[in-house]
């Protein structure tokens, strides 16, 4: 039970805070998440992890000399923006070139993939690694489609090592892939963890009993099974893993016992001290071994074994030093403090040349915008419960948060006389920014894709309506990567677009070609309760799902409701 | 809830076992605890420090290089016998005397001060400082009655910095005690821990409550209260601390921001925020705080606050460099590695010089310590549930551990023909060690005391018996320090030697006369059920206890009664 905040909806940005205050001498606070407060030599590679905060160390733990040089940091579970690793990227990076590292998470992937384009596109240049060590995420013919979970550790500490060995971006990027394909882990957990002013854990395991491969967000294991003792469960974790050893593996192991926040020391020190037996007698030698917290999942009750198979190269650099908060190795020289400016939100004076056709229709989009945010404080609870059931529960207060920062930023860009191209990129950033998620990406893409293709144009006919409607569908087709059927936003919007588009094509006006679309997704939206969810990182319970909505595609559709409403309003007058 | 484990009777060996195989390049284990694996320079003074299992990282994860020598590490949540600080000692001492320091309990008081006179008797110098930082525990007037908790890391650090600096023990000991001095702790409980293997929580709060000032092993508070927001809780802590300030405390503090098991790192970070912040505004300034877990209680729910006063001189050895397996600070120069041997046992080869009578009696006390076995074994578990109302429910399974091996070591000793005194030396000295916790030490210095009364004479007569009673009696209340009305076991020892002594002076039998002592014992530890516990490090609830005998008076009574019997079957053949 996570009972210690006085906002639950600023759990979050005050722990971050916190955690600066108490590490000053490492770490830095910088709109969307830490850098260190530290020197780094110029142009050495950043290494740029992050992810959702809750799982200290992991994260902002882990930034300091040797390991890395900043670290961006999401709500509660969920991936930072893609503002949030712009920024902390570019407070990071000195010149040598970026890698961002993180754990293969959907909504990860998403926002740290639109920030390494904007990198890219400044002349930053940027790659990626992603972990993929969670064994009972996907067979071994899938690797790429494993989670990452405590293997973060290695592959961000050989990354850093290399960095600070000065080694270049190929050089580091190279590294951290073998990393990556040497790391194995297998969890098990035996209760879930509850988010900051819950009342129920996100998850549970049933009493007595222990999830095997249960995520940690709660996503799907491989079984369950009673509580063993911990010579059998030693022997699990070790059995597994020894059946998933990667190719060229040798005979030189670290391993890492990871305590995911209530199973405590003494526990993970006996189970160890079993683990060390057995890969001893499997003819392994151990190499600097860790026994500890070190991804965690709030009061989560569970761990994870991981196994780090070494060469040489692979070795030099998890054995070299490293400073961190709550990560240290050997001896490195102290660094010079730096000061830290945080970015400065870039001017957004409005570019006055919009034409008058624009501007009046920017007036329309905040009025839409508007009616968006009404529907959704309107269901915010009806869609976090509907979330619940399967999911995280936090799809309400993300559209809330999303919509809410969206309206905000449309109001201040239409009050400085901004067109609307100008306006919906404001909200759309906006509302990728603060939603935080999967959906808030999609639906700031969306946001902003309309407001590209309406431009500034003279005047305004039904062929740019039907353009910008599938701008709107491309931007979150492309981005979400879902495909009908599976059980997401995109079962509602599909037939949105099909349904807007016919309409029109049949002579219909924009207000009734709205409202045809709009019950068409809201129907759509209905109809996902038959479907099992595919996509979504945090829908573990695909049967618990069945005979439910999906939450992303009802909020669509009660959106699309409402705005058709509102554009019947504006056509009569 | 703690899960992880074999056999739930060895978990603290086992965690240890398992915690030096993560840790090697730091610590080895000996018999009784972990010494460094690194040399010291010769003429250090050592740190040996310690106390019961359950805490880490107190105290076995701050063995090392500028902190402590060694840890003597008891059973879960109890001391460690007087036998294991004495082998640690001795395996971590370097030749400059031994500084004993742990926190004020009466069970590690009485052990360790045990091992401190031995180790005085063999030359080795050796003084103790006790952490008692606890300001829940004692007003203000009687710091030396409050208990030690996480404040136990600042008298440690500054110790052995000081230590490592090369200072004389005369120094090492002064500013150990200025540290402790110097250091104020406050805690709050939101839930108990479970021991391996029990079902059920140690103690608990009420649901939704806070209990402020409550001990690490759930000693009694100073208050509940409803759950807080972070930052009343921070008012609350600092607000306490504040008005407990040591004389001459100047401006410049280290908070420590300890937590006890499941309250994770994000709130801990969020509340050192409000900490942060609350110190700043009354003029304080913040030197190298900490916030993580350092003392901790297994699962249990909770946090302190320790602020930790500083001058230079205390400065300079709290920013001192230290590396432990869980802290670390600045840089220290890798240490060489050494081979540590445990102590041998010392060789037992008796001396046969024994009396006929002698070693005659000491065949008859075999017979009674193997009926106390008996009585032992039958109520164990009626014991362990007595205890448990109001204590630690250890007291069946301590009592048993202890007359087992007594038992096995008279059994020994006898079949090598020892005479009576040695063979009780043997019995006595493998009762503490195997107990744990006061009332083993208590059994094992009242059955030695009674071997060396009773010594290798040609014949016994009465008064051998009547100063052998006496001096079981002088042995306890010796060490024990309890007074009648302290519901400890001397409630039951008094009137068993008043009655025993009048009975032979009345010119009762011996036998005869152990009846009438053991009945007076019998119902004096029934009555102990109207009294309010005085004494004792496990009983938080005196309330809670009223209505229900001391579980030590009880087996005492127990014995005393089986012994009688025992002595009645021999008398008569």
């Amino acid at each position: 039970m996570t009972k210690i905040f006085d906002d639950p909806a600023q759990f979050a940005d005050d722990a971050l805070d916190g955690f600066v205050a108490a590490n000053r001498q490492y770490v830095a606070r910088v709109d969307g998440g830490v850098v260190r407060s530290t020197e780094s030599p110029a142009g050495q590679v950043a290494l740029v992890i992050g992810g959702g905060s809750g799982h200290y160390p992991a994260f902002a733990g882990l930034v300091g000399a040797g390991l890395a040089a900043g670290s961006a940091c999401g709500n509660m579970f969920a991936s930072p923006s893609a503002g949030q690793v712009y920024r902390v990227a570019k407070a990071s990076q000195a010149g040598g070139g970026v890698l961002l590292s993180y754990g293969n998470y959907a909504g990860d992937v998403l926002h740290f993939g639109q920030a390494q384009d904007k990198l890219n596109a400044e002349g930053i240049e940027t790659r990626t690694v992603l972990v993929t060590d969670d064994i009972a995420s996907a067979p071994p013919g899938e690797i790429g489609k494993r989670r990452g979970i405590a293997g973060d550790l290695t592959v961000f500490k050989v990354a850093g090592a290399a960095a600070e060995a000065g080694l270049d971006l190929d050089e580091v990027e190279r590294l951290a892939v073998k990393a990556n394909h040497h790391t194995r882990s297998l969890g098990v957990a035996f209760a879930g963890c509850t988010l900051p002013g819950a009342e129920e854990p996100l998850f549970t395991v049933p009493e007595g009993m222990m999830s095997v491969g249960l995520g940690i967000h709660g996503e799907p294991g491989i079984s369950e099974q009673p509580l063993p003792t911990a010579s059998e469960l030693a022997r699990l974790l070790v059995d597994g893993l020894l059946k998933d050893k990667p190719e060229n593996a040798g005979t030189r192991v670290v391993p890492i016992l990871n305590g995911l926040g209530t199973v405590k020391y003494d526990e993970l020190f006996l189970l160890f001290g079993r683990i060390e037996a057995l890969l001893t007698a499997a003819g392994l030698e151990i190499v600097e071994p860790e026994c500890g917290e070190l991804v965690t999942s709030l009061d989560m009750s569970g761990l994870s074994l991981t196994l780090f198979w070494l060469d040489d190269e692979l070795e030099k650099f998890w054995s070299a030093p490293a400073d961190t908060p709550a990560f240290r190795k050997g001896n490195l020289a102290p660094r010079k403090a730096r000061s830290v400016a945080s970015l400065a939100e870039e001017a957004t004076a409005p570019a006055l040349d919009a034409t008058a056709a624009s501007t009046a229709l920017a007036a329309t989009a905040v009025g839409a915008l508007k009616e968006a945010q009404a529907v959704v404080v309107e269901h915010e609870e009806a869609l976090g419960k509907l979330d619940a059931i399967a999911g995280d529960g936090d799809h309400g207060i993300g559209m809330r948060r999303g919509v809410d920062a969206a309206v905000a930023a449309a109001e201040k860009s239409h009050a400085a006389g901004a067109g609307l191209e100008e306006l919906l990129a404001a909200a759309g950033e906006q509302w990728a920014e603060r939603a935080g998620g999967t959906s808030g990406a999609l639906w700031g893409a969306a946001v902003t894709a309309v407001g590209r293709t309406l431009g500034s144009k003279d005047s305004y006919t039904s062929a740019d309506a039907a353009a910008a409607v599938n701008a709107l569908r491309d931007a979150i087709v492309t981005l979400g990567k879902a495909e009908a059927g599976d059980k997401t936003m995109v079962d509602a919007l599909l037939p949105f677009a099909d349904t807007f588009a016919k309409a029109l094509d049949d002579g219909g006006s924009l207000a009734g070609s709205l409202r045809a679309a709009a019950e068409a997704a809201a129907e759509a939206a209905d109809a996902t309760a038959a479907l099992s969810p595919k996509k979504g990182r945090a829908r573990p319970l695909a049967e618990k799902s069945l005979g439910h909505p999906d939450p992303g595609a009802v909020s669509f559709g009660l959106i699309a409701r409402r705005v058709a409403d509102y554009a019947a309003t504006i056509e009569s007058h």
